[in-house]
């Protein structure tokens, strides 16, 4: 299938790039669909709606608004509102040529993703049997942006390769399979994963892996000269890496339990990111001819510890076990970019742009079992037993589970989690491969002249007329498709 | 009159841009008016002042500190901030020299007009008729922060085109407008705008825009090569329209009703701003040759949205409601970019550099008429008997105003802002017209060398071939044991 | 012993600034230490721990989660972090080829930073005298961040002239300095100092000055050509400045009481830095031909109000006096750019990277004083009796301070936080002369090339080699006025 595609694709020797038709026609159908779907299914929950909270303040006997949810949750939703635009967006802007699409796609992919995420976890978590509808609060606002940073991950690995139509179906399959296996996971096996190690991380993490393996482009090489950052897309990018690290004790507390949970979750992921930064910065600078430090470990190993805490950040991991995590996560993370996105590329055909293999993928993976073991070590001694109902939420159908019991099924769980990334990516890139969707051709990837109206550089103003009409020339004679317009243009 | 000025200003056949007395003696003078009338007017309100608040817990049974207004508020009030400072300040940055400019003004003027705004609010809305003293507090200090929006839309009409002591006028006054027709609306015709479409952004937008045509420049295309962006310009600008995009639904809630109110707004918002980022990409990739993408319109009509919503955020709008608000304002804020912002500039002599009249005027405008809508729909199915009081406000001499009379009052209240937008801003314009403001020329504009010590830049550029053989000689022997490597990387 | 070291260090001709084995060597043992003390001795408090909080919760009668601390600061924790690691980090990106380092080296050495302090802090303050145990929670974590400030800032007086492996050192005894200074200040004197004018700023500042006093590089001027901005370096600072203005309110109000106290230490703040901004803009625009405004003053003076107010926000100073405060630092601190720190490197041999004398050292030690003032004026027809009582603490031992001793305690520690910064700063300097810690030479310092792999600029790899040399002569052409100038910068 894959000679045919090439072959239906490079018809005219050239892939076709234009998404004038396809691209408005995604963003309109998709949104007039949310728009119909939220109209049937979508109203205010108890806490947002104005007639219910009067009533469950009269019901519940609720003193004071303070304890509308909207206080325990919405400094952390919009914290990690932050990591999902901000924080994801411009850690994609380190490529030198890129820097646009690499932002301005994650806004657009998310945009649409947090929709659509509102419906499919609706369906599948709050669903009224009655009225059939979905009821909405901030903590599904934060379960949105949960559901689109497993998409924007899957973006990293294909970042420069891939068309925006193509990410918003990488957006549409990936927050589908994500509910689904959410479900599963969450649901079904009752496991507990507050930041989502194993649902965001490690099914992002290898959903884009599977995706980038099947889009496999072995003349890549024609673009490297755009693969790489420049001195200040490497700054734009450590934007995007601090408000990451900065608020991803936000993101791994933001749905826990109120109270201890939140708080302990917090603490937790503190720690284990402090931790991360010291070992990828020593494995950086070891790595080195005079231990210079290379700015794609610093952008993204000091992350890992974050990555990890995902699922372990609500346990009673202990202060010293955070830090254990992180040390041990920046390592392999700092080694996977330094040796394994090397090998991936050259023996399994796998390109990952942004190295999501060592930042969520394994870290991810890691995170659920590590998940798992401190689960099987729970007791009552340090949990109480209370705490132990409260925080592993044994209670309906699991009330007779034991700590052991759980940490086999949270293992399993990052089981699931993975098996979901690797074959619905799988899918996902085989729908990809279909010559229609305005990808870049092996040349031209990394390079935001395809999908942007690029501004001319600096240039302009310091070179003299006779130069810059030789500077047309060479330009002209480069992208003689685009000189047409650039005369309408100026 | 213009003639008149004109001759002044060119007297000496080039504008004066020398500021060096004009704008500390505005700063100095202004700032200590400022603590004057700090000290004779303003006091701590009963929530920041120990005394008082300790007795008011005593006298209204508050068991707990966190009944304490900082605890609902503070959280908007900083994200609120983020959007004043950071979100326009770097959404003005986009020009390729003149982001100095954009950021450092804004953050002048939201700084002296943050102060004049917790005077002139003060007066107007909580004046103490016993001690003549105004309280703040937290609700106060996002006040503030709004009363500036207002101002510094309308530096977006005049970005680059102005004096920054010009700015600091346009300011003055344009708080002392906001001040007023904020009392008009809100308080004489009792209409509800918690984000303010009508107060900030409908006002603020034609007052801009008002000032812009009364100080328009026919010889503007003199400046023409500095009157765009560069690569990077345009990455710092999407961090401005990011920030603002994330914080909006705080902005929006940031001073709706406790508990539900807080709760709504903030979901509204979330869910227009995300429709809004869909058709501003449609429209945009439909525009262009290739389906090629604008920044303009992804910096600017993405947030269209958020400022639709800023009246009907609070109201019972439905979650798709709120998608189609942001739908449509997505739709006809890219139009208006493409086809209005350039039919103002040709046929009604109206140079705006940001489009303010497309991502606030018209929004602002729509969102005063879709909030009168909504709430002239309003009834006690939806909201409930005491719902329908406490989000409408219909106490003391309002107590029996109906939801259709609401609505008509809101529509009155749309109308009142850009009045006094359009009044406002003419007088204004003719004010800056005078010719000792330090105005730059009409060749010399969108430029920060007029006003800033601008850095010389990047070497490379400047080095001649010769130096710079050299330089390469010396690098080569430095780094002799870099080079083995360098070409293992390259 | 100066002697003796340069001796070493230049032996071979030339420094060596390689730090494969110091980096990583240091990253990695402290990091291990840091995990066995905290399996010795950290735990989560009773408020972050499953168990206790629900024991607290019931023997306190607390009935909602919302009473748990971390609802009353977390927000403020998280408006903190940011200002450590955006703030500090991007503010010192402003150097042309020194912003990697910037912004990289802060964010090392407080990660470090925080992990040590949580240990040093808590022997100090928290440790339990039953079972040797330190707990932690949200306040222990901003105050962990607070701890990092002081190396922050002591950092921009070196910034540019050490190497990772001395910032880590500086880090070290920083911390270590810190709690004990801290101790004696907040504990033994009984001192307030909610936002550290004094622990933080004055003690970061003098300690900074005093390293890079005893660091003295008579040839620094070898390295004069990067010792400056360009245009976009100076943009990146200016993330850095709004990040640190915007959330200084929080900063001051983070550990403030519950209630009012945070909520007038952020009002106080707000107001103060809202002052500062004008009056840094009216001197630096009065100390320029033309009026035009420097971006060093910008970016730093602005701040120098939220400094100035560390110790005295939480107190009633009254919204006039914030405004007093701001007025006076902001001139102050501009003044200080303008002459004191010119005056102190060729008078004093003080070279001072970022000016942090007069941002921190100055500001802080005026706030250190003003806040001995305004407690001094304190009295019970303000405050309350009560009040007076919960706003400085005074109980158990300290029961019968009045106002008055309380305001002489504060200027003791005012002067107890300078002299443990120039003390301890003198001897950390000698510590970092040995010549064993890869620091860079006089000709080679603030170079990013040092530390870090930095890729190659733009234009060299697209413009071909012929084009290039054109474009060289004509930049020759071109700019003549400008080789004069690039011959005395180089």
């Amino acid at each position: 299938m894959g000679n045919l595609c090439e072959c239906l694709g490079n018809f005219f020797g050239r892939k076709n790039t234009n998404v004038r038709v396809s691209l408005p026609a995604v963003c309109f159908l998709w949104q007039i669909a949310m728009i119909v779907l939220f109209g049937i299914f979508v109203r205010y929950d108890e806490e947002s709606d104005v007639k219910k909270w009067l009533e469950l303040k009269e019901s519940d006997n609720i003193t004071s608004d303070i304890e509308n949810d909207f206080y325990f949750r919405y400094p952390s939703f919009q914290d990690v509102h932050v990591m999902i635009f901000v924080g994801f967006g411009f850690l994609m802007t380190f490529l030198k040529r890129y820097s646009f699409s690499g932002v301005g796609f994650s806004f657009l992919i998310a945009a649409f993703g947090l929709q659509w995420a509102l419906l499919m976890q609706g369906w599948f978590h709050s669903l009224d049997p009655v009225t059939a509808t979905i009821s909405i609060g901030v903590e599904s606002m934060i379960n949105a942006d949960f559901c689109c940073a497993g998409s924007l991950i899957a973006m990293g690995a294909l970042l420069g390769k891939v068309s925006p139509v193509q990410l918003m179906i990488v957006t549409l399959f990936g927050v589908t399979l994500f509910a689904v296996e959410e479900y599963i996971i969450l649901d079904l096996l009752h496991c507990r994963d507050a930041g989502g190690s194993m649902v965001i991380h490690a099914f992002g993490g290898y959903y884009g892996l599977a995706i980038s393996w099947v889009l496999y482009r072995p003349k890549l090489h024609q673009s490297k000269r755009l693969n790489g950052s420049v001195y200040h897309s490497d700054m734009f990018a450590m934007i995007g890496t601090l408000f990451l690290w900065m608020f991803w004790p936000s993101f791994n507390s933001a749905i826990t339990d109120h109270g201890d949970g939140q708080h302990r979750a917090a603490i937790n992921t503190y720690l284990a990111l402090a931790s991360s930064v010291l070992t990828a910065v020593a494995i950086s600078s070891m790595s080195q001819k005079k231990g210079k430090l290379d700015m794609v470990h610093i952008q993204n190993a000091t992350l890992a510890g974050g990555v990890a805490m995902g699922t372990a950040a609500e346990f009673m991991i202990t202060p010293y076990g955070s830090l254990i995590v992180g040390f041990c996560c920046g390592i392999i993370s700092t080694f996977g970019y330094l040796f394994v996105t090397p090998f991936l590329e050259k023996t399994l055909k796998l390109q990952d742009t942004c190295g999501i293999h060592n930042l969520h993928a394994v870290p991810g993976m890691l995170g659920g079992f590590i998940g798992a073991i401190v689960a099987a070590l729970a007791n009552e001694d340090v949990y109480g037993k209370e705490g132990l109902k409260s925080v592993f939420d044994f209670e309906g159908d699991f009330a007779n589970r034991t700590p052991g019991t759980q940490g086999g099924f949270q293992a399993a769980g990052t089981c699931v989690a993975i098996a979901f990334g690797l074959v619905g990516g799988g899918v996902v890139g085989l729908i990809l491969r279909f010559p229609i969707w305005g990808d870049p051709a092996d040349d031209n990837c990394f390079d935001d002249e395809v999908y942007w109206e690029v501004p001319e550089e600096d240039e302009e103003e310091i070179i003299p007329p006779v130069l810059e009409y030789n500077n047309h020339m060479i330009h002209k004679h480069q992208d003689i498709s685009e000189s047409n317009f650039s005369v309408e243009q100026s």
